[in-house]
C-alpha cells in the first residue's frame, strides 16, 4: 500500500502515517520526492482496515498494491483448475457447454431442449425453476416442479442440470436436484448466498454482476472458496454501460484477463450478454476463439413465444450451427 | 406497446403479428409507414409477455409505452407519501436527516455519536449491525450484539433506529430493534428479501443498485409495495460509471425525475455517492436545493480509524455544520 | 415516430400535437389506449425538429422509429461494401490487417516495422506523424517528416499506409502521402474534419468515439458518405465504461450489429480496445471469429521503448504468432 | 511513479527497471515487500514515458502519483481564478449566470431573449451560430450572420456573448464578434482547436467531454493555458452512462472536486446536464448550493418550436423563476 501525502503535509502528519501503518502490523518506508512525500507500507495489507487512512491529516490518496483475493489467485494456484460433473467439464482444455431454456415451462418443453441440445454438442442442461425477475408482474418460475423435471431430464439424457438458485433458503432443496448451482449476476454480492453454496459442497457457476469490477467478482467467488468448496465457475455475461443496442456489453477481455489472474473456469453467456438472438452465434465463436473454457446459450424450442427471454433464445436449429462453428474454431486455436 | 417491423416486412409477417398481440389480449390498430409497417398494441403491456415478440419474423423492434410498475407510481396516488417513524419524517414537504456510523463498533461510539447527531438534527441513528463485506476477510459487523446497542440508542435518545437487514432469515430479528429496514444497492434485485421486509409491516429504506435503472429500481420498490407495505423510501446512492475521482457517481437528477413518477419519498446518501468526506456537505446541501425528502450521512467519533468507510465519514463538527447549512438551504427553497 | 401523451393529456394538447405533426409534414394516427393517447407520426421524421415536440404541452415522451441514418444503412444498399487500396481489401468476405506502431519515430523503425508486419501477413502499414495527446508534455508526433518516412516505406514494401489526420487544415498535407486518412475517436464528431475528409476522396478509417452510440457513429460516417465518398471504414476500439482492468472495453457485439444495420466494413483495434499487449492476440481472433472485415494492431520493434503506447504494442515475434491465429480461425470460419 | 513488480520477477528484471528509472531521469528506490516488489520512482514523471514500462519484463502495473496537469493545478497557483468579460463575473465568490437559446435563429429571437435573460439577472447571452450536430440533416447554424444579431444584442444589452467555435480555421471571425469562445464537449480533445483558441487571448468556456475524465479535462485545460491564456473556465455539461432517464448524466460532485484540484472557475450546464427543460430549476439552485462559480442555461421564446434542443430549454417565465430560486439559495450559503 502507498500512501501518498499532500504537497504540503507536515512533517508530523507524515510521521503520524508512519505511526498509523506501523500500529497496522506493516512495516513503513518514506521516500521523499521532489513534489510529494509517499509512505510506502510493507506487508499484507487486505486484512487492515487501510482505505480509512485516506481521512487521516495531510492524506492525499492511499494506492493499494496487492489483488484483495487469495484463494482464487493464479499467485496461489498457478495450474488452471478443471470442474467436471457428470460429461461437463470446463477449464485446463477442456469447453463446456451448457445450454437450454431461460425457464422450466413445462416437461415437453424440457425434454426436447435436453434431447436438442445434447445432438448438437451441449453437455449440461440449464433451465431456471425459481425465476429472479425484475417486475413482480413477470412470471417467477415453476418452483420444485421445475426442478423436478430438470432431474428427470438428467436421468434421460445424461445432461448435468444447471439451475439458478436464489436465496440461501433454498439451496438444499435446489441442490437436491441439481448438479451445479447458478448464482445470478443480482446475486453475486449476496453474501450469505454465496456462503451457503459453499458449504452445499455442489459445483457453482457464479455470473458477474452487471457492473461488478473484476476484483469484486473474484472476492465473490473467494466467499465460496473460503467455505471449502473448491467448484466454482466464473460467468461472463455482459454489463451495463451506455450502449442500448445490446442489452449488456460483453467484455470478452475479461477471458484473457481473468486466466492471468486466477486459476477458475471463465464461461461466456452470450444470450445475456447481447440480448438479441441473432448476435449470438458470432460471441458464441468470438468467446471460444478467445479462449473461453465453456459457454451457456439459451435455447427454446420456439423462442417467440417463449415465458422469459425469447428474444434472446436460439431454436434448436440456430443452436446446431452455432455449435458446428464452435467446434471448428476450438479446433482451429487448438493447433499449436 | 409499438411492434415496429423490417422494412421489408412481409403481408404475412404483418398478419402474424397483429393475430400475435390479440392473442395476448391487447387490440392491435397496423399503421403503414412511408418506410415502416408498425402495430401497435392497446392495453396492459404489462401482464403480458410483449419482449418475446421480438424475435418474431419480420419485427425489427419491440417499444414498450407504459412504464412497468404500477403502485408506485403518481398516475396511481398523485399526492406524496410521508413516512413517519418516531420524530423522523420525510415527503411531503419533510426533510428527514438519517446519520451515525457505517458500522456498530461498540456501545460508546454508537452513543456518542447518537446524541451528536440528535444534537446536529438528525432524527434517525444509522449503523451497520450485519455488514454486507466486498470481501470475506473484512469486519462483517457486530450482529445482534450491534441491534441492542442500537435499541439502547433509541432508548436514550428516541432516535428512530435504520439498520439494514441481508437475508430474509434475518428480517424478523432485525425487525426486532429497527425502526426502518435497510435494503442495501447490492441487495435491491434479492427479491425474497424485498417480500419478507414487505410482509414485515416495517418502514423500508431501498437503495438503488449501483447499476440499477429507475425502473428497475421502482419494480424493486413494487416488490414490498405489493406485499401491502406502503412504507418505502428510495435512497439514491450513486451509480456506476466511468468516473474514479469519485467512489460512484451520484446523480441528483434523480430527484426530478422520481418526483414526477412516483409518490414515495426520496432520500440522498452523500457519503456513498461520492465515497470522499470533503465532497459530502456540498453535495448535502445540493441534495437539499434539489428537493431531496431526506438524507442519510455517516458520522463517526473518528473516521481515520472507523471499522469501514473511514474515508468518507464526517466528524462530529463537520456534521454540525453541514446541518447548519443544509438548514439554512432549506428555508430558502421553502420560501413561495 | 411515436409521441406519447401523458395519462391525463386533454382533447386539446392531443389535437395540438395532431396539429403540430401534420406541420412538419407528417401524417397522424391518434391510437387511444386504455392509459394512453398515442399520435404516431408516419413519414421521414428525420428531417423534422420532433424532439422539440417533448417540450409541447401534455407529451409524456417521443420514441422515434426510424434509424436517424440514411447512405450508411443496408437497407439502401443491401450488399456489402469492399474498400480496396493497393493491396488492402477489406469488406466483403475479404479480411485486411492493419498493422505498424502507434508513432512514426524513425525511418529504421519504420521500416524494420513494414518488413516485419508485411513477412507476416498485414497488407497496410499505420505509423501516427500528427499525434492527438491527452497532454500537451507529450510526443506531438514527427508532422511531415513523419508522413515522408511512411511513404517510403509504402515504396519499399507496397503497403498502403494509413495514418491519421487531426484537423480539417492538414487534410491535402497528409492525404499527399497516405492511402487511408484515419479519423481518431477523439475527433469522430469533428464535422468540420470529416466533410474535409469526405471531399479529399481518399478512403476514411472512421473511429468510434469511446462514448458514442452506434447511431453517432453511423451519423459521423454519413457526414462523410454525404460528400460523394463512398470509401468508409467503421472502427471499433472499444469504449468507456467502469471497468479498469482493461483500459476501454472493447465490445465485439458491434460487429453482428452494424453488419446487420450497415453495408460499411467493420474494423476492429484490439490494442486499444484492451491496452494491454498480452490481452491483443486473443482479442484478435476473437474479432476474426466474429466475423470483422479486417484488424488493425500497434506492433513495435521493442514496445518498452516506444514514444507512446508501448503498454499495449505487440513484438515482431508476438506479432507473427497472432496472424498465424487470426489465419487459421477466419479458415475456421469461412467453411460453410 | 510506483513499478509494482510481479510476485515471481527475478533480480535481473528488477535491475532492470531500476535501470529504466534513472535513464528517465528519475531516482529509483527499491521497496521489497512480503509479496511484492515495488520500485518507486522519484522525480517529476509528467515528461517520460513512464506507462510504456508496463510492457517492461516482470512489471505487473505502474502506478503514476502526481497530476498530470500542471498550470491548471491549485497547488501552483492556491488562489481561486476569476474570469470577468463585461459585466459577467465567475469565480472567487462571483456567481456568473449565462442564459439564451440553442441555435441563433433569427433577430428577433435573440433580441426578446437577450432583454429577457438581463432581466432576470444573467450578465451574458448564449447563442450558437455555428452548431456541431450529430446528424448531418439537422440545421447547421447561421453562421456569420448569427455572430452578428449576438453582437448586436450584445451592443443593446450589455450582456456579453458567449458562442461556440468548432474549428481552428474560424476562430479569428468567431473572435471578432464573442466575448468567451465555447469549446463543446465533442471538441474538448480538438486539440489544435484549443491551441487555436488559447492563442485569441479571449475567454474560453470549454466544456467537459461526455466520456472524459477529470484528468483528461484539466489537460484540454492545460492545452489553452499553455498558449498564455489564463482566461478558461471549465463546464460540467453532463457525462455519458447507463442512465436513460436522463439524456446525460450531471454529477455535481465534479465542482467539490475541481475546486480542491484547480484554481478555474467551474460552471454548471445543467441544460445539456439533463436534457429535459423540468429538471433544469432543480438542478440550477443544486449547482449553485454545491458551489458553482457560474450556470448556463437554455432559454427560448417557444420551447416547443426551437430550431434545436427545445427539449431542454426554458421559456422566460420559468428562466426568471429559476433565477429567483438560485439568487435565494446563494444568500443562504453566502452565510458564514
Amino acid at each position: 500500500m502507498i500512501v501518498v501525502m499532500e504537497k504540503n503535509a507536515t512533517p508530523d502528519q507524515i510521521q503520524h502515517m508512519v505511526d498509523r501503518v506501523q500500529e497496522m502490523g506493516l512495516k513503513a518506508h518514506v521516500i521523499t520526492g521532489t513534489e510529494r512525500t509517499v509512505v510506502a507500507a510493507v506487508g499484507d495489507e487486505r486484512d487492515t482496515k487501510a482505505e480509512a487512512l485516506e481521512s487521516g491529516p495531510g492524506v492525499a490518496k492511499v494506492l493499494p498494491i496487492l489483488a484483495p483475493y487469495k484463494v482464487a489467485s493464479r499467485e496461489l494456484k498457478p495450474e488452471p483448475t478443471q470442474i467436471q460433473v457428470l460429461d461437463f467439464k470446463a477449464g485446463a482444455g477442456a469447453l463446456g457447454v451448457i445450454a437450454g431454456p431461460c425457464s422450466v415451462e413445462s416437461e415437453e418443453q424440457i425434454m426436447s431442449s435436453a434431447v436438442a441440445v445434447k445432438k448438437a454438442g451441449a453437455t449440461a442442461l440449464r433451465g431456471g425453476a425459481f425465476k429472479p425477475r425484475t417486475s413482480p408482474y413477470s412470471f417467477q418460475g415453476m418452483k420444485e416442479e421445475g426442478l423436478k423435471i430438470l432431474a428427470q431430464a438428467r436421468a434421460e439424457t445424461g445432461l448435468a442440470v444447471v439451475t439458478e438458485v436464489m436465496t440461501s433458503e433454498e439451496v438444499d432443496l435446489v441442490a437436491k436436484y441439481a448438479d451445479v448451482l447458478q448464482i445470478g449476476a443480482r446475486n453475486m454480492q449476496n453474501y450469505r448466498l454465496l456462503e451457503a453454496v459453499g458449504k452445499s459442497g455442489k459445483a457453482v457457476l457464479l455470473k458477474r454482476g452487471a457492473s461488478a469490477t473484476i476484483d469484486e467478482f473474484l472476492l465473490a467467488a473467494e466467499y465460496v472458496l473460503n467455505e471449502g468448496n473448491p467448484n466454482v465457475m466464473l460467468c461472463e455475461r455482459g454489463i451495463r454501460t451506455f450502449e442500448t443496442h445490446t442489452r449488456f456489453t460483453l467484455p470478452l477481455a475479461t477471458i484473457p484477463y481473468l486466466h492471468r489472474k486466477t486459476h477458475l473456469p471463465v464461461i461466456i453467456d452470450p444470450s445475456h450478454g447481447t440480448g438479441h438472438a441473432y448476435m449470438v452465434p458470432d460471441m458464441s465463436v468470438a468467446a471460444v476463439a478467445a479462449g473461453a473454457d465453456g459457454l451457456i446459450i439459451e435455447v427454446h424450442p420456439t423462442p417467440e413465444t417463449a415465458a422469459s427471454d425469447g428474444y434472446q433464445s436460439l431454436d434448436f436449429e440456430q443452436f446446431e450451427e452455432t455449435m458446428r462453428r464452435c467446434k471448428r474454431v476450438a479446433e482451429a486455436i487448438a493447433v499449436s
